[in-house]
């Protein structure tokens, strides 16, 4: 594969897609020219995908491969409160990588980008020395009135989280998908206050959300939605689900501070396709990082909640109140 | 390295460099938020650079990847007539990479970002499972009342190139500099009805301009600016100097062709400093594309240029005229 036939895959498979109209120029010349409608800002991620690293394409497939490079970036503009406008896709092809592979990771990227209204504006293509990387860039622009940044959370606003979590290495890290309609629903509303979305585990990324915000907040243990795969893995190897649900990645669930409960309520009873739940509180910040169980018998018991919950796990417990 | 290792490095660096008024918010949240002040368009232009492809990591350093990697994109944005309004990176660090490596790597990136004047306003950081691999996608505003296309060549406009070409492979293909200042002078002035950056050689680059603009062109051999590395690698390898001036890719020169000759003029009387040489002239597409030479005795050749001039190089030539 010359770069060249890339382009002419790329082109060709774009040809079928709708345009879209903030593009005014797309793959073709030295940049895409994007055009903005309403609001002066935009918002820009980017996220590098390597084999062996975020896939294991040997398993997994090209098609797979592209797709969960669009689909973690668009997780990131999803966070932000906002919509795709277009995305930017580099590649590089790793030596033997035939046309129907290149096609299959191509259409993995486009299928994606056609779901969820991100045309692919702009492409570059590389050999690899060694295994498939994928590079994604998207911009994006706000759905309400302001982006969502993860430093709005104030001490009151309640904690929600989108899905189930945890375990997401038996499968999810792969066919998850960007939860960019409810981060519509909740942003054109101004519903929330600050958002980010899981990709290092709950209590790390809750983590970064509390730094952000300068507040403390309380975690209750039995409210936080567990996956199958996290009582599939506690099952295997020891570790409780709920560690599971607060310390594995790639969730790519939304987690986001509620600024106003009636407006709120209002997006969660017209959207009941949304699996939301309410896992917390945001405190001040003096109030510390916590974890709160109920046992059986209605003893609370509150434990730090270490700010880098994947690195270090939990402080010894306080027993408490 | 981990990737917070990274993150808390590239803050550091990124403290002691100045804000841009377009950057409402920059690194550490989802994505980056920007802001456009007047024109409501932008464009984005990304590349991935990797170890064993686009420089040798051994023998260059960490610091010129860094800087190359910055650079050839700040070339696509000059080649648009554009200025950047800020850089999003993301690295994916070889395995023996050590935190000096890295800092190496983001001195190399920042000092460019500095020196252009193109924050970095994002930034994601991955192991690689072999070399280092880079990618950076820019995001520009236009200098002029418009951007610059490959597609507005008309017959009759004068082509024109900066610079000296050939022969990049003896070391100017990692020392280039981005031609953001002509870019600016030529588009501002609206001078210019097309231009692209010579990453794939003249002839080849050529070939996208007259294929994206539909017309033909002639170009006049003895006017083509020969560089000292094009001369040295002609005495090498018995190619000429003129054969590597056409067809060695990486000279980041701009190529472009002149609409209006009077405010060119101007802008050229007012900036000596750039080296700029006419090398040629638009023609109907139907007048095709040739490569015309004159010998001691004045008789003058016409060859047909291969549009793919680095794939094919020349096709036989056709005495004439």
């Amino acid at each position: 594969m010359r770069e060249s036939d890339f382009l002419r895959l790329l082109k060709q498979r774009l040809s079928g897609l709708p345009s879209a109209p903030e593009i005014e120029l797309g793959v073709g010349d030295d940049a895409a020219i994007l055009r903005l409608h309403r609001d002066p800002r935009f918002v820009v991620t980017t996220d590098m995908l390597l084999d062996g690293v975020d896939f294991e394409i040997a398993s997994c497939g090209y098609r797979s491969a592209g797709r969960k490079a669009m689909h973690k970036n668009l997780s990131d503009i999803a966070a932000m409160g906002a919509r795709p406008i277009a995305a930017f896709v580099s590649v590089a092809l790793p030596h033997g990588c035939r046309e129907e592979d290149a096609a299959e990771l191509l259409d993995g990227l486009c299928t994606a980008a056609e779901r969820f209204h991100c045309p692919i504006a702009g492409g570059d293509t590389k050999r690899s020395p060694s295994g498939l990387v994928v590079n994604v860039a998207i911009a994006g622009c706000a759905t309400g009135k302001d982006f969502v940044r993860r430093s709005g959370a104030r001490p009151g606003d309640a904690l929600w989280v989108s899905g189930r979590l945890g375990g997401s290495v038996l499968g999810h890290h792969a066919t998850f998908e960007p939860r960019l309609d409810l981060a519509r629903a909740l942003a054109s509303r101004d519903a929330v206050s600050a958002m980010i979305d899981l990709s290092d585990g709950l209590s790390t990324d809750l983590g970064h959300l509390a730094e952000a915000s300068s507040v403390g907040f309380e975690l209750d243990a039995a409210r936080i939605p567990l996956s199958a795969a996290a009582h599939a893995l506690a099952a295997q190897d020891g570790t409780s689900a709920l560690d599971h649900a607060l310390c594995d990645g790639e969730d790519y669930e939304l987690l986001f501070t509620v600024r106003d409960p009636v407006v709120f309520e209002a997006v969660r009873v017209a959207h009941p396709e949304f699996d939301l739940s309410r896992i917390g509180a945001i405190l001040p910040r003096a109030s510390g990082r916590s974890l709160v169980r109920v046992d059986a018998l209605g003893n609370t018991t509150r434990e730090a909640l270490a700010a880098r919950g994947f690195e270090h796990r939990f402080e010894s417990p306080r027993k408490g109140e």
